[in-house]
């Protein structure tokens, strides 16, 4: 990302130590802004506030910054001070930059791997890091059905991790599968979905600082229906069996009596989308396990590259043994949730006392609340969870160890009423700032009224339906009821 | 077929009488000749020869002849004597018109169903020659795999009977199928074959008089690959169940251990080909049956209309119980073949003496020369067969029943190496027009030497591979291999 208005010594200067740069305000109109003055601010968690001004830009000391905390990010604060009243109006622009280049290969294969239950073919990836000539391309695919919930952070949270390594993540917004899941949504609806889900990403990644320019996302149709996509479909299906390709789906397509034939072509797309996206790698839960390696046994004989594949644990769920009702609306937590309702949700889980390991919360805690403390503070083993405690149960308590969390819940020193009210409240935390942008931007809510509004009531009154078909889209099921379901299962 | 360098007078008389109209040499540079002379002949069986030039034209002569022989052919010859040399020189074109506005409804119903098995929704087509208002469209698919062979006759004569009753014909030459069942050959030698596919249909349908003007043909790859199809295919598999897939391919798919994906993709992409070719009907052998209702009861939840569906029967081909090794080059009659080889070929086939039950040349020619015969005379019931039988064994024989030849045979009156000879000469009788044709035609000759001539000694050193997928377009197989054997184990 280079903006011709900025003069290119700097952005020559910060290129060679920042790959990726994030800006939370771009200027729209940069046409006019010859005579700016530049001032740069470069802030670095515990050290002093440097201050640059264009004509005197030196460049000793951020880069001193920069060389003695490799994994930290660096924030550059710009005041953009125009000659004209409009520029002055909006004269603020936070320029946030990591510099993911200071990484080496090892150390950008452990963040990108963090937390994975398993990886295929690491090979593949290393060497793309190894040789350091172009970012890995990551993708993971996700269907626009019903709105996210919070078991959409678990997901996030490794796309962060790729992308504070360098990597182009590209985001599948499956639009087809979307539809096709649920043909009473006409597809002009699944299309302001997927851009509601596009704009829940975007957020849930700007919320935990992570840089976004090397974040891509393609809509399924723009090339899913195309000539040589449909012949390579074609050519992949009449290489693979009808059992293989069940085999690949049984662990994301419900087994039922009589399943549809989609299910079998979904998983050949899945394999297809890694050539068709242009891809080193695919990352999703390791229910699509059987997918990936149906990819990897297939894509060398139709004269495509093998990918390397990483996978995610399937995190547990809210309910008992993981699982929810997926009609119970109480039990989905929506990302644009209102606090209230988020504690009414909570407050109402499953949560026995002393049980540590049928307990969706201490689950949300250790999987996502603490990778997310981790992303923000650039540092691992962060965790702070605090509970503000009425003085006759003992008074407000802090947690900086999870472990020590779980065991104090283990041994009832710490009673479900009171994990449940932190828990509300850390959900809160990680959601106000996805609230605050769903307020601020019309055009997200558009997306929102637009995409779900007309489906809501019937959605409520529709009879609980056989559900017999499912994506391959990790992080999301077939119908608006299912991909609650999913996501319940999976987080919350 | 309106030409505009003619008087539009006599196309509109003529269009008053003929809806078909088929000219064998067409003038490719129409633009000269405004001052041609036309000479029309007008030849009817039976009736002396009407002569009529262009400014002495008259209608009442021609009318007659129709008037009185609704359903026989009437043949005009028109000599077109232009002005400058090059017209003179190819000044002669026969045209050949048929009178089928002058068949009712019920008389074109009758045609279009005779000899078929089986008729779906009958009342489709019915509905469609009731109100007149636009031809019948009918649909019969082609994979271009390996050479036609004489089984090829059969299929053309309903398609001969079709255009007769002046229905609209699309072939679809599926090489898209053709290209992926066999994929050593790359899909530029798969086009080559599609066009000597339209060589061999057009070729045999004019020798056997019959109108193509309303004979279209349309390769799979022009429009299963566009975004609507795909989108479609992609809609009907949310809908279709797997097993409901299976059981509409199984009588068209060899039913072995382990089947390719692409044998349950195929019926859903025949039943959307009606849609999608947009016709009232689809024809094909009686194997198709079970793709036929599979899109009778999908394309309406689609909200496309249901189509008629014609069945030929199945024809027993020449080996015992109608089977015969595909492997065998001997047992397979090229539409092309040379008189001696089709004689040698002939002379041993199974045939013995007295059976008439497992008996392919009696099958031949109950159900493609007898059928031509009537085509060619334009009367139902008509035979005529020969056999040239040395004295000694009684000497010359003429049939002209085909029951009382069966009955001869039967009761051994007739020897197997007697009706070998007339069948050998009835077949290669067949074949003389087309191989003529293809000797005269510089491009019906690329076609097949771009198409086969690589693959030709391939074929014949290949092991003999294990059949695991098929085409559901009759009268064709996957492979080369399947291709001959479907069509021998269909007739010859």
């Amino acid at each position: 990302m280079k903006w011709p208005w900025l003069s290119s010594n700097i952005w020559r200067w910060l290129g060679t130590h920042f790959i990726n740069m994030h800006s939370t305000h771009l200027f729209s109109d940069a046409s006019h802004t010859s005579h700016t003055n530049i001032v740069f601010y470069l802030i670095n968690p515990g050290s002093e506030k440097a201050h640059f001004l264009l004509p005197s830009f030196s460049d000793s000391q951020p880069r001193q910054l920069i060389d003695t905390n490799p994994r930290q990010e660096v924030r550059v604060c710009m005041s953009l001070l125009g000659d004209r009243k409009k520029y002055q109006r909006r004269a603020r622009c936070i320029l946030t930059f990591y510099n993911s280049r200071t990484m080496n290969a090892e150390e950008k294969f452990e963040l990108i791997t963090k937390g994975l239950q398993e990886v295929l073919n690491p090979q593949i990836l290393k060497e793309v890091l190894e040789k350091n000539e172009r970012p890995v391309k990551i993708y993971w695919g996700t269907a626009p059905t019903g709105k996210p919930h919070c078991g959409y952070f678990v997901p996030m949270i490794k796309l962060a991790h790729f992308l504070k390594a360098g990597c182009e993540v590209k985001v599948l917004i499956a639009d087809l599968h979307a539809y096709l899941d649920n043909m009473k949504a006409p597809l002009e609806v699944v299309r302001h979905r997927a851009k509601y889900y596009e704009y829940v990403v975007k957020t849930i990644l700007k919320s935990i600082n992570v840089p976004i320019d090397k974040l891509k996302f393609v809509v399924g149709s723009d090339y899913q229906l195309k000539a040589e996509y449909t012949m390579d479909l074609f050519r992949l299906s009449n290489s693979v069996s009808q059992n293989d390709a069940k085999r690949a789906g049984a662990d994301v397509v419900k087994q039922v009596a009589n399943p549809l034939l989609s299910g079998l072509i979904y998983p050949l797309m899945q394999a297809l989308d890694e050539q068709h996206l242009d891809v080193d790698v695919q990352f999703g839960g390791v229910d699509q396990r059987k997918i990936f390696v149906l990819a990897e046994e297939n894509l060398p004989s139709m004269g495509y590259k093998k990918r390397a594949h990483l996978m995610n644990p399937m995190v547990p769920g809210l309910g008992q043994g993981g699982k929810m009702s997926a009609s119970d609306p109480n039990s989905k937590i929506d990302v644009t949730e209102e606090p209230k309702v988020v504690r009414k949700k909570i407050m109402s889980a499953f949560c026995a006392p002393g049980n540590v390991e049928q307990n969706g919360l201490l689950s949300f805690l250790e999987n996502i609340v603490q990778p997310i403390q981790e992303l923000k503070s650039g540092q691992d083993g962060v965790f702070d969870f605090f509970v503000d405690r009425p003085e006759k149960y003992g008074g407000p308590i802090r947690y900086s160890s999870f472990e020590q969390l779980k065991a104090d819940f283990a041994e009832e020193k710490l009673s479900p009423v009171d994990l449940k009210e932190g828990v509300a409240e850390k959900i809160n935390e990680l959601l106000a700032p996805i609230r605050e942008a769903y307020a601020s931007d019309a055009e997200f809510q558009a997306c929102s009224t637009n995409g779900y509004a007309v489906q809501a009531p019937k959605d409520k009154k529709k009879p609980k339906k056989v559900k017999n078909k499912g994506t391959f889209y990790p992080g999301n099921q077939a119908s608006a009821e299912e991909v609650s379901e999913k996501l319940q299962s999976t987080v919350l």
